[in-house]
């Protein structure tokens, strides 16, 4: 049983973790894929505070360098699931669960990008992860949609159980095809399905009839990762103490909203690793 | 007219300097008496990301550094009060009057130490600032009460229009009796008055037949800075755009409450600063 699981890789998740740290907490960081950042791509980052005129890749450099001079340690894990038992949370991800008594999500800017039908199929053929819910579909015909590289693995996976499978890469894509695995040129526009199950996947070049899209994404729609976090306009609801609307649960950072600045995820990071010390330390919701 | 007066010198008036520079708004800091600060004191800092195990005073440091590469100087002025006139705010600091169309407050850590009656006769003989209000005393006796050595060049100008001076300090003070001023040892208790008027301060070793009381404070009470301003424990209430209960005033590191951590001073001062920045470029407040 850990104190808590940090998801997310940037800023926010890495002052949180630099916090609990010095807390003497036992924690682990789920930073998922961390190829993808906007800030790795910032030419120049002239208002962080104390470090003057640096690029976002040498910037981030900086923060790792700090983290590993505190021994501490991301796992590039993603996590797919979290499942509220009451005192503690069950994170899934991929092939390993972890316990933890409080959550920081640290996740990054929230993506309002679900397809028509999304959200309203997951768990009746749309899923986040091939990986833990792949078998469920052998021998049947699925869909990846894919941000990232992540999915050609996937793809992989699922050409040896599944009867079909069809891959949609959403980034620049040199992914070959092979056995029964097709590359899909056209963007997604809508899952379709008869109310209890999926039929098939709309995409700009034509309907693909299939049992299940899974979609890879950079980033996850938060309120898929979490059953009952509530949303502001799209990023958590949080307070001044970062807490959310589930007690334990702390968010920070660009998906606890705007203004999407390092300072401000960092200094929200080590608001919510406090807050989170605080409930640990006494069991108690943080007063909100 | 300024677009901003930061009021303030720490880390989170120098984040919000440093994001008003960059939205090339133009701005004066007021930063008071600075040599007190927590701060400048704590032997090592571990938790400010990106910047490993530094003491107080060389981040600090850091930190104006990074404000002399981009241009930006502290006003060594404190402000005593400011005046709201209507869509703008006039800041009185000493012998200066400065306007402009927002305020930035960072103050640092709110001290709850007024003494009794200290607040009832503000204004009817209970002042913050000796050059300000010193000349309404002449050929009066009046006690100035200091946290710093500022207090002692205070005396030195009331000593020369008023009858008498008492000195009291409250750090360790070597001031010199001359002329017409007295060094009182003992620790002020409460502001004696008429309900119209002072009479005289009570201290531990006695009451003090005085006109007027000047309090010389590291730090003044907010609310007593700019009247209307909501506070919350002690703290300015501010919500997460770091608006105060008044348009156009933000506020922002210790004084907008807890943690006292220097990561979350400098995330909430470059969110003050953009939230200014929104106010000022539409002439409107930030939706609550």
């Amino acid at each position: 049983m850990f104190d808590s699981v940090i998801i997310g890789g940037g800023p926010a998740a890495m002052s949180a973790a630099l916090n609990l740290k010095i807390r003497n907490k036992n924690f682990i960081i789920l930073a998922g894929n961390e190829k993808v950042t906007g800030l790795s791509k910032a030419p120049s980052i002239e208002n962080y505070l104390g470090i003057k005129n640096i690029s976002g890749k040498d910037l981030l450099s900086t923060f790792e360098e700090h983290l590993d001079n505190m021994g501490i340690e991301k796992k590039n894990e993603m996590a797919y699931n979290i499942l509220s038992m009451g005192d503690y949370f069950a994170v899934n991800a991929g092939n390993n669960f972890y316990d933890a008594r409080t959550l920081i999500i640290a996740t990054g800017k929230a993506k309002n990008n679900l397809i028509e039908g999304e959200e309203k199929y997951l768990g009746m053929g749309v899923g986040y992860c091939a990986t833990c819910d792949g078998p469920l579909y052998r021998n049947k015909a699925v869909a990846i949609v894919s941000e990232n590289e992540e999915g050609e693995e996937e793809a992989r996976f699922l050409s040896e159980i599944c009867s079909k499978v069809y891959y949609l890469p959403l980034y620049k894509s040199n992914f070959q095809e092979f056995n029964n695995v097709s590359v899909v040129k056209g963007k997604p526009k809508s899952v379709i399905g008869n109310g209890s199950k999926i039929t098939s996947l709309s995409t700009s070049e034509g309907n693909i009839d299939v049992d299940a899209v899974f979609f890879i994404r950079n980033v996850l729609p938060v309120n898929q990762l979490l059953e009952g976090l509530e949303l502001d306009d799209g990023s958590i609801k949080v307070n001044r103490t970062m807490a959310t609307s589930i007690s334990g649960v702390y968010a920070c950072g660009d998906c606890a909203g705007k203004p999407f600045q390092i300072s401000k995820a960092v200094g929200e990071g080590s608001i919510a690793a406090l807050s989170a010390v605080k409930y640990i330390d006494s069991n108690m919701e943080v007063k909100l």
